[in-house]
């Protein structure tokens, strides 16, 4: 076809120093004063918290259907396995304990309980100005775990993750703009322990970033000695309770349809010590959840209505995240694929249910099956997290840096992530179409007077940082401005950033005083860090 | 968060193989007969010409001042350039042509021949099979181009594309199922005479694949010689003008707003002769249309406007294709950036405006800025790529290989982006809702009488094949299996992929007689190809 190829065009840089004054001058070189200066995040081109939704897999009517069918599942087939706390938490509320030890829980109770839960919640952080507001389409993308590997991208290879690897993808994620929280990717496979495990997560993300941080506790009693790390970490249970900065996954089913016993405890532990939940649905379709996708997501839905029907039966208005996970499986073989198409749709179609219930919700993007941050790495990513976007999901997990269907955390891959989801976000955020945005003055202002082409026009000089995004790593030069630069590489490039942001300290670093109480009071693995 | 790691799960085919007897048994040995049949197309996961259309970045009401603000710009702006020829048929029609010698199009005008535009239209190929049917929301993904360069894998390097590169391309092509249509990627430069480049361009791509095949004319004065190799191709005008399956690219406008005064000439006399016009506007936000996404979707509309009048005028009802293709400047520099998330919003935004207005539409997605082959140009691909999709884009061009902000095509690329657009293809189909796909009796087996796991469930086994879709090159195993497999990498792979296909004779080769009569009429520069 005929496009030639692009012709080089004079910068916008060289134009504007060398454009001829006008009578707008004065307000060019002031609005060129201002573009110097970093922008105000209202009008940054992205943020946390873009609005999302104008992808919609499903039809209204489909949306009541699959609703109606979680409905039923709930109570003519009914979840096993709830703890004693459980059973008596809904059975008072109105479920059912079947003779075979399943509890039913009726429609009415569900929508008694939805009007009960949560609507709007702040995932509060240590730092204010990265606090989540979790509402309508509100998007917000982030890491989760919990990979059992680090991916070594240099050489090629996969080792078990350590609590110095979460710490420093704690401190890398603090300083990428378009990761909005922090929920621990791996697993301190190093730490035998399981209590010192978690509280050496708990120490290790929030040594390294001020983000909101997402955890998980392995066993109910280590709900207390978890809690007094995080009060020394807050300064206090008050200031804790006042603004909660952690939540914690709870894995509260087995799919399909089963409490699990010991997370639905500590559940319940968790939410007496005022820390918001997500409630975790994870099932995979084709596995442990139906391989079709409406039937995979009809179960999460209605794992996640018990869920919340638990929460809120306990204590209403918790805050608590909507998680219908499911994942895929590669059907010729049973495993895991998190990159494939199929997951891209099931959780934009999750997105939309939590939208149904008016519920913040997360669910699962981002995930490569690639073991390196190759091609293929970068189209499973991208499919899965744009379409979480569009679709207004509120939180985005394992939103980058996810490799081997969720086996291995990658670095470098995270640092890139940041740039792919940049520009997620940027077509989250859409089009906008105003009187200016038409642009039908500025047309006649070129065509008809002016120089033919838009390249120093008012508009292009004030739309050029706030309405687009501009990758970190990612290259945008020709052939021969490649060439001239020696080839830069990708992967050698996330490796060189990744070493200078691990080579600073990090701003969420805790005070000495408290570094060394918290030390002093637990077993602490990751060595004192030399700012 | 504590999704605990995927366990192994027993493979389906070995649950299929061990299965106890059931009643159903027979069925099922029956429906795995079948499964190890080829899928017939209608029942194959995905396929070229599915619906989109779920993804709609414009509200009504902004499709509608994209609409109003597109007239205006016709009817007070208008064109500059046109042709005696074209100010003749367009100012017969009712256009105006102003004392400034721009023609202005009144919006009578434009209601008037969009009543007469042909609204749904089939591309045809040479083979019947592969034939495009273009209407409504279904999607096509296919290469274009014009790269300068073909992208050298192994030694990291950019070269000059030539005519077996081409060739190659086209071969290639013709073996992938998801990419639907071969316009033509890459310019022959190793050809320095433009008619003999464009007359082996048309003799390279068509002796590669015997799918759509799209070229562009480089002079008005070329088209009857370009018509005396297609014809002999076809196998004579008759059979030419009854199955055209080739459609042009045509530049015919210059943006901002004026006509390209030569390759108006030559779409006048490729509409005399029958071929499928592609009517392309390829303006770039900030350089040659408006900074603003809004703006240029304006001005792409009203370009492509304007020639759908200068089409209809001159034969109404000629098959056209409304390509509104703007694209994006990085605008620290003004060069293109094809795989920035403003580029995805443009290419989604068109793909509306096409529905507005009924009428067969294609536009420009799945372009890398990357060099190479990398996670950058995963990502970058797979944005604009689904988004297209998802938006109900007919015509996806640029979808596969496509490097260096359109400089540079890549034959690996080409091979992995099959897999890519696979998973897109996935995405457009969506979630299909239905009383079966809700899977209620099938959970109910599942979790009341079965096994506690849907791995052997009839269901799983019946959409293995019919509803996933599984990648050719991408990497699903676990890093053990990885390890095992002697780490393969994808681009090693796409190699030896890429070099297994050039090795065997292509099923669109010319018969030996039509092959001789060809090159004893014609300069071709192909060698002829030992099968």
């Amino acid at each position: 076809m005929g496009v030639s190829s692009p012709k080089p065009l004079p910068s916008l840089k060289d134009i504007a120093m060398t454009a001829p004054k006008t009578r707008r001058s004065g307000g060019r070189a002031a609005r060129q004063a201002l573009r110097a200066a970093p922008l105000a995040d209202d009008i940054r081109p992205i943020r946390a918290g873009l609005e999302g939704g104008r992808y919609n897999p499903l039809s209204q009517l489909q949306m009541e259907e699959i609703h109606e069918a979680a409905l039923t599942a709930m109570e003519e087939i009914g979840f096993a396995d709830a703890p004693p706390s459980g059973v008596d938490i809904l059975t008072r509320a109105g479920a059912i304990l079947g003779k075979d030890d399943r509890i039913r829980i009726p429609r009415s109770l569900v929508t008694e309980m939805l009007k009960k839960a949560a609507k709007d919640i702040t995932l509060c952080a240590r730092s204010a100005n990265f606090d989540l507001y979790l509402t309508g389409n509100r998007v917000h993308y982030g890491t989760a775990g919990a990979a059992v590997h680090v991916v070594d991208v240099n050489a090629n290879a996969y080792r078990e993750s350590t609590v110095q690897d979460l710490y420093d993808a704690a401190k890398i994620v603090n300083t990428l703009d378009n990761i909005h929280f922090f929920q621990r990717p791996m697993v301190c496979r190093d730490i035998a322990d399981n209590l010192e495990m978690d509280l050496n997560t708990i120490y290790a993300s929030c040594a390294g970033t001020n983000k909101h941080v997402g955890i998980s506790i392995s066993e109910p009693d280590f709900v207390p000695t978890c809690f007094d790390l995080i009060h020394q970490i807050a300064g206090g249970e008050a200031a804790w309770r006042a603004r909660p900065f952690i939540s914690t996954s709870i894995c509260f089913v087995i799919p399909p349809m089963k409490f699990a016993t010991e997370a639905c405890q500590t559940m319940e532990a968790c939410i007496r010590q005022g820390m918001p939940v997500l409630l975790l649905s994870a099932g995979q379709a084709g596995a442990t959840a139906p391989a079709s996708l409406a039937g995979a997501i009809v179960q999460a839905v209605a794992e996640c209505l018990a869920g919340m029907v638990y929460v809120n039966a306990l204590k209403p208005g918790h805050p608590a995240i909507f998680g219908t996970w499911p994942f895929v499986s590669d059907l010729r073989t049973g495993a895991m694929s998190g990159g494939s198409g199929e997951q891209a749709l099931l959780t934009a179609g999750c997105a939309q249910m939590h939208r149904f219930y008016g519920l913040p919700g997360g669910s699962a993007a981002g995930i490569a099956d690639a073991k390196m941050p190759d091609m293929q790495a970068g189209y499973e990513q991208a499919h899965s997290n744009v379409m979480a976007g569009l679709s207004g999901l509120n939180m985005v997990y394992e939103a980058a840096g996810m490799h081997a269907s969720l086996l291995g955390f990658c670095l470098e891959s995270l640092i890139i992530g940041d740039d792919l989801l940049g520009q997620s976000l940027r077509c989250v955020r859409g089009i906008e179409v105003t009187k200016a945005s038409l642009s039908l003055d500025t047309m006649r202002e070129v065509c008809l007077e002016g120089p033919g082409h838009y390249l120093g026009s008012n508009q292009t000089l004030d739309l050029m940082q706030t309405d687009y995004v501009y990758p970190r790593l990612g290259d945008r030069s020709s052939p021969k401005e490649w060439q001239e630069n020696h080839k830069p590489n990708l992967l050698t490039r996330a490796t060189a950033l990744k070493e200078e942001i691990l080579s600073k300290p990090t701003r969420a670093a805790f005070s000495p005083a408290t570094d060394a109480k918290i030390r002093a009071g637990f077993n602490i693995h990751l060595p004192r860090q030399v700012a």
